[in-house]
C-alpha cells in the first residue's frame, strides 16, 4: 500500500461530468489499495471569471482581498469532489488550506509555503478517509487567507507528498505527458517515459506549461517523484526524478522554443571594467529578468558589443535603460530587436555526449537559419534567432535528434 | 458618533454597478461620522446556481459539503465590497465568519452561533477600518466550516450588532421597509413607519418574506433595533423595535394571506380523554406543523370533529396519520381539503381594541366570504377560507381597517 497524492488541474475538474470522472479515478485509486491525498485547483476557467469580476470593480485590488475571492475557486471545487466521491460511496472530506495545515508566509497574492501540519490529513487517513484538499491556498499565522501565486495548485500538491512522504505525487492534466517537443508544432514529438527534475526545470523556464518550476524544484529538493499524466486517459504519463535515478539518459531529451523575447545590444561600449556590471544591475533594478548574455570585443577598437535577452514585455524599458548608460558611458549606440526567439535544446545526458551544441548548430545552419546568440549550461544549449523561424527550428532540431524514438539506455560515464 | 451594522442581501450586491453603490452607500455612512459593520449576502442568484451545481453531482450530499461549498458565495462578495471600498478610498478589509470570531454550534447547513469573539472587529474598527463580514456563515470548536440556514445573513448581522452593542442594525434588501400588506396585491399598502418585534415575528411567519423570523426573534431578544429599508432608494424604512418603545400603536399593522394551507378534519371523534394529544403527537413525529385547531362538539352525540390545518405539502403524509388514528379509535372518517387559505391581521395595538377580530369577520362575512376556521392570539386573528378568495379577502380587510391611512398615536392603557 502507497500513499498517493493526486493533483487535478482546472481543466481536469472544468466540467460536472470530468469532475465525476475525477471521482472515480480517485476512487480507483483508493480501491487498488492505495492510500490517497487529492488535491483541486479551481473548475475550469473559475478563476479568470474571478479575476475579471474583481477587474469590473478595481484596477488595484489590495492582494488581500485578491485571495480571498480566488481562493473561492478552489473551495468549490474540493466541496464538489468530495461530495462526489460520497455518492460513489467513497469516504471523502474537503480541506481547505488552513484545515489542512498549510502555513505560508504573509504575502498575498504568491505567499510561500512555510510548514505544513500534517496532523490532522494523517488522521484522516488513518480512519480511511480521504482528504481533497484546495490548492493554490494557505492561511498566515494569523489568520489571512493567502493565495501561492501561479502553478500554486501543483506547488500544494508536491508540498503535501513531501510533508507526508507520499510515495509519488500525480500531476493530472490535459495533456499525457512531458514531450519531447510541443506536439501541435512537430507531430512526430514523442512522449518521454522519464524525465529529470533538472530537465523538466530547463523546459518549465522555457515555455512548457506543464508543469511550474516552483513545484519542480521543490520535489527536487525534496526528492519526491512526480509523475505528470493525463486525467482523460489511462496512459502512464511521464515519470520526473532525479537524474541519478533515471533508467535511459538520452543526450537530449526536448527541443522547446520561447518565442517571448526581444534582443538589445549597447554597441561600442568603451572597454572599461564594471561597465556591463552596472548595465545589468540597473536592470535588475528596475525588476527586468536578462537571459541569453553575449559579449564580442572588437579588435583594435578597445570597445566592444553587450548583447543580451530580456523578455518581450520588458523590452521599453529595458532600452531606456540601455540609452541612458550608453549617453553616460559613451556607447556607439543600442539596438532593439523585437523579432526573436530562443531555441534551445534539453538533456541530462547532454554532459557525457560532447558535440551535442555543434549538432544544433549544424542542424540550423543546414536549414539556413542564422543563429544570433548561445548560451549554454551542462544540461542546456540555447539560440536566439529570427523568431519567424523559431517553429521551423525546432521541428530541424527534432529530426537531427532523431527524438521521436527513444533511445537505448545510455551507462553514465560519471 | 453612532455604530451601525448595515446588512445587504443578495439583490442588492446582485451585480457590479449595484455592488458599487452599496459601497458608496457604506462610504456616505462613514463619512457621516459613523462606525460601520457591513454583512453581505451572496451576488444575487449564486447560491441557487451553487446548490443547483451540487444537485448535479449528488441528490445526498454530506451537510459539511454543502457548507464549503455555499461559503464560498458570500467570500465573492465581501472581497468585492471590500475592494470597492478601497477604490473609494476607504479603508475596509473583509472577514470570514471565523475571522470576525462567528463559532457556531456543531450543526450543518443550519448552525446557530454560540458566540461572537468581538476582539478582532472592535481593533479593525478602533483602527477606522470597515469590516465586512460574510454573512451565513461561521465556524465551530473544531475549525468546520457552517451555514446558519434560511435568511442566514440577516442572523449574521442581528447577532454581530448584538454582540457589539450597535445602535443599530440596517437590513437593506429589495424593498422599502415593512408595507401593511402586499403593493402587489393592494395597490394602497402603506409602509409602516414603525413596527414591533411580534408584529414582525407575526407577519414573517406568516409568509412576508422581509425579514427572516430567526433574526427577528434574536434581535427582540436583545432589544436591539432594526430597520428594513431600500438599498434602491434613500427612503428610511421601517423600525423594527420593542412594542413599548412604539410611537404609534395601531390596532391593526398588517393583513397577510397564507396560501400554502391545506385543512384536514377527523370527524365523530369518540369523546375520551387524550385522542386529539394522540394524534397531534402522531403528526409531530413526523415534523408536521400543524397551524390552526379547531375542535367542535356534537351535542348528544358524544363525539366530537377535530379539525386543524397544515403546509399543504404535508397534507398526504398528515392524511395518512389522521386515517390510521380514525380507524383505530373508531372516528367516522377524515376529511383532506386542499383548497383553503389563512387570511390574518396583525396588530400590537389589538389588545387595546376589543372587537377587532369582530370588525375582520365582519368584513369577510359582508364579502360574502366563508369562515371556515378561526384562530387568534394577542396581537393576530387568522381566518381559514376558501384559497380563491383569499385576495380579495386582504383587499376587504386592508379597507376595513383603513391601513392605507397612518393613524394618529394611541395612548397605551396599561
Amino acid at each position: 500500500m502507497s500513499l498517493i497524492v493526486q493533483k487535478f488541474g482546472g481543466t481536469s475538474v472544468g466540467t460536472v461530468d470530468r469532475l465525476k470522472r475525477v471521482a472515480q479515478r480517485v476512487a480507483r485509486t483508493r480501491s487498488e489499495g492505495h492510500d490517497v491525498v487529492v488535491v483541486v485547483s479551481a473548475m475550469g476557467h473559475a478563476t479568470d471569471q474571478l479575476v475579471e469580476l474583481m477587474g469590473q470593480i478595481t484596477l488595484k485590488a489590495p492582494g488581500r482581498e485578491v485571495d480571498m475571492l480566488l481562493s473561492t475557486g478552489e473551495q468549490v471545487s474540493i466541496a464538489l469532489v468530495a461530495a462526489a466521491l460520497g455518492e460513489l460511496g467513497v469516504s471523502a472530506r474537503s480541506m481547505l488550506g488552513f484545515q489542512a495545515g498549510i502555513e505560508t508566509e504573509k504575502a498575498h497574492t504568491r505567499a510561500a509555503i512555510r510548514t505544513i501540519e500534517t496532523a490532522r490529513l494523517r488522521g484522516l487517513l488513518a480512519e480511511g478517509v480521504i482528504p481533497v484538499v484546495a490548492g493554490f491556498q494557505g492561511i498566515t499565522a494569523d489568520g489571512e487567507v493567502t493565495t501561492l501565486g501561479r502553478g500554486g495548485s501543483d506547488t500544494t500538491a508536491v508540498a503535501l507528498a513531501a510533508a507526508l512522504s507520499a510515495d509519488i505525487c500525480d500531476i493530472y492534466t490535459d495533456v499525457e505527458g512531458v514531450y519531447t517537443t510541443d506536439p501541435r508544432i512537430v507531430p512526430e514529438a514523442r512522449l518521454l517515459r522519464e524525465i529529470s527534475y533538472e530537465e523538466m526545470l530547463e523546459l518549465a523556464s522555457l515555455g512548457a506549461k506543464v508543469l511550474h518550476p516552483r513545484s519542480v524544484e521543490y520535489a527536487r529538493w525534496k526528492n519526491l517523484v512526480l509523475r505528470v499524466r493525463s486525467s482523460f486517459s489511462d496512459h502512464p504519463g511521464t515519470v520526473v526524478k532525479g537524474v541519478d535515478q533515471l533508467e535511459i539518459l538520452n543526450p537530449v531529451n526536448g527541443v522547446t522554443a520561447d518565442l517571448n523575447q526581444a534582443k538589445l545590444a549597447v554597441l561600442g561600449v568603451p572597454d572599461q571594467p564594471g561597465v556591463a556590471a552596472r548595465l545589468f544591475a540597473n536592470l535588475a533594478e528596475r525588476g527586468i529578468n536578462v537571459d541569453v548574455i553575449s559579449q564580442s570585443v572588437h579588435g583594435g577598437h578597445l570597445t566592444n558589443d553587450v548583447a543580451f535577452t530580456v523578455a518581450f514585455d520588458d523590452m521599453g524599458p529595458a532600452r531606456e535603460i540601455c540609452e541612458a548608460l550608453a549617453a553616460e558611458i559613451g556607447a556607439m549606440g543600442v539596438v532593439a530587436d523585437g523579432t526573436v526567439a530562443k531555441v534551445s535544446i534539453v538533456g541530462a545526458g547532454m554532459i557525457n555526449h560532447p558535440g551535442t551544441a555543434a549538432q544544433m548548430f549544424e542542424a540550423l545552419g543546414g536549414a539556413g537559419i542564422n543563429i544570433q546568440m548561445i548560451s549554454t549550461s551542462e544540461i542546456k544549449v540555447s539560440c536566439v534567432i529570427d523568431r519567424a523561424r523559431a517553429l521551423e527550428a525546432i521541428a530541424v532540431v527534432h529530426r537531427r535528434f532523431a527524438l521521436d524514438k527513444e533511445q537505448q539506455p545510455v551507462v553514465l560515464s560519471r
